[in-house]
């Protein structure tokens, strides 16, 4: 079949993950935590699985999470969101992501979207019909510049898409680039979705800035969040959509028909967890940033050329070192056939002007999971 | 916005669902039952969510839940199918249709459809640029003749879409009616997406009967099932897809982009449930009869004429006697507001010739809740 969606590629984090499994290799491929995650969180989703509503919840989500979400968004970023109709639940990032671009993309629109970029992007972009115009930001340092804003941006650009904290770059945006985002965003009177599932998990006591929070930018940005990485449980699919009642109402009519509600229990559990003291925020973001130094240390103690991490569960890091003449899908393959270690090809997250021999590593495994990879390592370069 | 998914109003489920919660009704709307579920399957899901696998599953779903719709497949309709290449586990049925119609249908695609239809299956086939053709069924029998379908079908037809046991209409099709479907898609070298989340709330000693089952349909089904009816868990949003490899390949590519996975614990508990004895399968079709037959006779104690119902959560019912010029929406506006009972106009799964004067009601509630509803119209009427 030629069916718009069909034509792509099993995901990368899949192919990557089954591989991993079938040679017994060390899985720093998909980004996922392999702890068990905070167990009053865990407990408190039990709780409502045994004593609570199990069937259809409102298809905006639970009133509890609801109102969860917009506390969290006065909490951490100083914004006045309305719980009823500023806030959407969601069964996972993906499904608000794409419930997001089904919902305000009209045939022909122009979408910003930064390489790299997550892989569900572009084939929704392409899913609704809009037309995408790409900015490259190029290793090692990410950057991007007003010309490049320039040449992307035209008078048919309905939205931007931003993935900040950026997987897998490890990029964090800072406030100029995004003053200079929002005044392109502004003055083509477009829209923004946010992908800032990663937004708890930012390092060296670097604060995330949502695009939300700048100037003239309350009411033209969708910010997209997801328990599963904030509370380390990827599994559970719990995602949400903070925005403009404008803005949601479309992106409402197209969730309905994607997944229409998520699982009740865990949103009570998501919830109480996003009441949590900020001693549980500050501990995630500490306690990966532990991990990235050890992965990080070990890597260049091999031999890569490693690239800064200012955030996610992701380093990159550079192979020249290893030749494979920076075919960085090559070197994976190597890597979990041989190696036993799954890392994913950053050219993976481009369409063009791809770097050459840069991956990407995932650290938010145990430290002996890390400490296991690093020996596989060492005992081949 | 004009977005495709955006230019739709909001589920008819939800909005009667909001009204029925404002004006303090009893909600005989939207299809969800309002018992606890089965405390086995309830208690095996806690137990997997404390002591089990929280992150990411394959996108595909678990080992053990493939397995197990592999062999209840095999159980109950004596289908021999490969787990490892032929089963999908889906963030819900809605999640799977949408999967299914955007990874098989090419722009410009036939797409037959029958009325009257769920309403998600419009919008998806619009958004993946099919083009519907309608079978429109005519209370009180819902028949269709060969006529019909010869109308409908063409050497453009990719697939037809059937809901079977049919909400709203709560008929369950018999082998010719299937039969004559069959060699249409047959002949039209099409597939059948068939919706069968009802399969085993059929009543009266029927017995549900997949289309896949019949001669030559194997290979051009892709069945969708439904944890949340098979179960009363209406909220865990689990359901899953059935069908060739070459079916279902595309599909999974679909799938990946709308939510990629879902939660494990629930997998691993419908994974349980689905194994569990053939009395569970009996008692829970049994239970729903004795309601269906409850609310039924309440319906016309009070001067419904009431529709035959021979599956689903649904019972259908003939307004004729109330005046109300035949229209439903009308009638349900005024039942939910002053009667405080929340029923469905079924005009509302159809885009061209609804019957006129005929609502539908979800008796898949406690009896006392049911015998209330009952109360209230007759103190009305
Ligand atoms: C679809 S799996 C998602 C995993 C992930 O976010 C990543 O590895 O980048
Ligand atoms: C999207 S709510 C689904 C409920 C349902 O299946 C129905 O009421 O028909």
């Amino acid at each position: 079949g030629n069916a718009l969606l069909s034509s792509y590629g099993t995901t990368i984090f899949e192919v990557m993950s089954r591989l991993s499994e079938e040679h017994g290799a060390i899985n720093l491929g998909q980004g996922f935590p392999d702890d068990r995650g905070p167990a009053d969180v865990l407990q408190t989703a039990a709780d409502a699985l045994l004593q609570g509503w199990n069937q259809y919840p409102s298809m905006m989500g639970t009133p509890d999470l609801r109102q969860a979400l917009a506390a969290h968004a006065g909490r951490f970023y100083g914004l006045d969101v309305d719980w009823k109709t500023e806030t959407m639940v969601t069964s996972g990032a993906t499904e608000a992501l794409t419930a997001c671009l089904l919902g305000l993309i009209n045939p022909g629109d122009e979408v910003v979207l930064f390489q790299p970029m997550y892989d569900s992007y572009l084939p929704i972009v392409r899913l609704a019909g809009g037309v995408p115009r790409f900015v490259s930001l190029k290793a090692p340092d990410w950057s991007f510049s007003r010309a490049d804003l320039e040449a992307a941006f035209s008078p048919r650009t309905k939205l931007v898409l931003i993935n900040d904290p950026l997987n897998p770059a490890a990029k964090v945006f800072d406030r100029a680039e995004l003053e200079l985002i929002a005044e392109f965003v502004q003055r083509h009177d477009a829209f923004a979705v946010c992908d800032e599932v990663y937004e708890h998990i930012v390092f060296d006591g670097r604060r995330h800035i949502p695009l939300m929070t700048l100037p003239g930018m309350r009411d033209r940005c969708l910010k997209i969040g997801s328990a599963g990485k904030t509370f380390s449980l990827t599994g559970w699919k719990v995602g949400y959509v903070t925005a403009a009642p404008h803005l949601l109402q479309p992106v409402a009519k197209a969730h309905q028909f994607l997944t229409f509600t998520t699982p009740p229990n865990l949103q009570a559990a998501v919830a109480y967890g996003l009441g949590k003291e900020e001693g549980y925020f500050t501990g995630l973001a500490a306690g990966l940033q532990a991990k990235r130094d050890r992965l990080a240390a070990g890597l260049a103690s091999v031999g890569f050329e490693v690239l800064p991490s200012a955030g996610t569960y992701f380093v990159a890091a550079d192979i020249g070192r290893f030749g494979f003449d920076g075919d960085d899908q090559a070197f994976c393959r190597w890597l979990v056939e041989e190696a036993k270690v799954a890392a994913i090809p950053v050219s993976a997250f481009f369409v063009e002007n791809a770097p050459t021999g840069v991956v990407r590593f995932c650290f938010s495994k145990r430290d002996e999971v890390l400490d296991e990879a690093i020996a596989r390592l060492r005992n081949r370069f």
